[in-house]
């Protein structure tokens, strides 16, 4: 079973920070209003949403760091996602 | 008895999470601000709202996940439903 | 003596829900936040309101949902109306 | 002394509403949010208000119905007025 | 030493309100909310304000009625000023 | 060291007010809510802001007066300056 | 590991303010609301961002001052960044 998220919407799978690894990202998982580290399941088609015209920067298998308060959490097949709009996205790793 | 919605208003049946169904989608009941299960009953016609040119993506059948919060709760022939805006649907699952 | 609604305003008339009708729509009077059951009585003309060109969707006689807490209540010739904005106004029943 | 409203401002006069009056409009004064009844005393020349387009919809003697709380009360040569928008204005008497 | 106020900014001298004359304008001072008379003292050039196209409908000298709690005040050469935007100038007087 | 403001940003310097002065502008620093005196330091470009064309009205060394809570302050070299938009100006003093 | 910031967004690393250096920029770290000092690390490709034309007018290198509490932070490979978007960006040092 797969979420297709509509508009400028995008589904994401949160990954556990290493918060030790020299290289790693470090994001303490209590830290408040801190950005977070997660994978892209699924992109929005984009298009026209509330009269705006919004291309899809992001595509399946990112890793993208996002504001920890945004979008909604929903367990599918015991994981857990977050759906979010494309904007509350901080940017790509690479 | 049936309702139809105006503009990009859609109206929806909530499902019941199976909770513990293995490939079923887990949806705690009591969780806040979570998005949650529903079936779509009726959608209305989209076009100019505010306006913004709004186009309906979703259609009658369709399983989606909307904001918990969203929307207005009627009771029509004892049967629940929500109608709120395409905008506060998150995605259709298939 | 009755009203002419300016703009996209639409004049409503509360109908009593019936509680306990298997037919009948159910809508305890108490419960917040919840959609109401009402009758057009009179409808703006619509057209350019607030910049935005407001098309208007229902007419007089409809039975009409519309959010409890929406517009403002007026009474006249002993009779209690509500005028709110077609916005403000969810679905038709048919 | 007059006053001459700006934009798409109007000036209008309260009637006490006849309380009792079978074919009279009733508002007791005490209730809170509800619309009251009143005389248009002067008009704005609406045109382009905040980039919108406001085409003047009341005029001089019309009896309105408004949002109590509208507005900003004024008092000239003992005569109390209310200086509001017209979108404030939620319909006209006939 | 005057003041050249931008965009559609005006300046203007609060008149001290006659409180009991038959022909004056009456506006309790401790009252809140309630507009005020002044008189313009400067008016800005208007045009493209926030992407918005303002026409100054005001002049030096004209009496107006204000919103009590708008704009900012200002002492120069122990004259107390306000300066405020057009559009919260409710009227002129006349 | 040099603050170069981007858009319609613009520097200033704050002005002790005199506060006795006959023709000087007297600002009582603790005042609340009350515009205040400045040099402007620098100027933004201007240009095409939040989608908003701003023509920048205000020039270095000219005298203006601000909001008091208006934008951020900031010292460099050991002199304190403000840096606000050009909104958050109401005049000039000439 | 590198952040490739979308949008019109920003990543910047923090200075250390330098307290007591006459030439330096003074910004005491505990202030409240006061902008900081920082360099820009990477700049996103700006362009249509919410159906606004930005165009990026830091570059990477730029020593930047910007609102303290603007942006959301994150640490990558042990070193702790910021990523705000450019309208949080007061001005450029020189």
């Amino acid at each position: 079973m797969k979420i297709r998220p509509l508009g400028d919407r995008v589904v994401i799978k949160r990954l556990e920070a290493e918060e030790t690894t020299k290289s790693g990202i470090v994001l303490p998982g209590a830290a408040k209003e801190k950005p977070q580290q997660a994978e892209v399941i699924a992109v929005g088609p984009g298009g026209v949403v509330n009269d705006k015209e919004i291309k899809m920067e992001v595509k399946v298998g990112d890793k993208v760091l996002f504001s920890k308060y945004a979008g909604n959490e929903v367990k599918i097949d015991s994981e857990e996602y977050i759906i979010l709009r494309q904007d509350d996205i901080l940017g790509v790793l690479e």
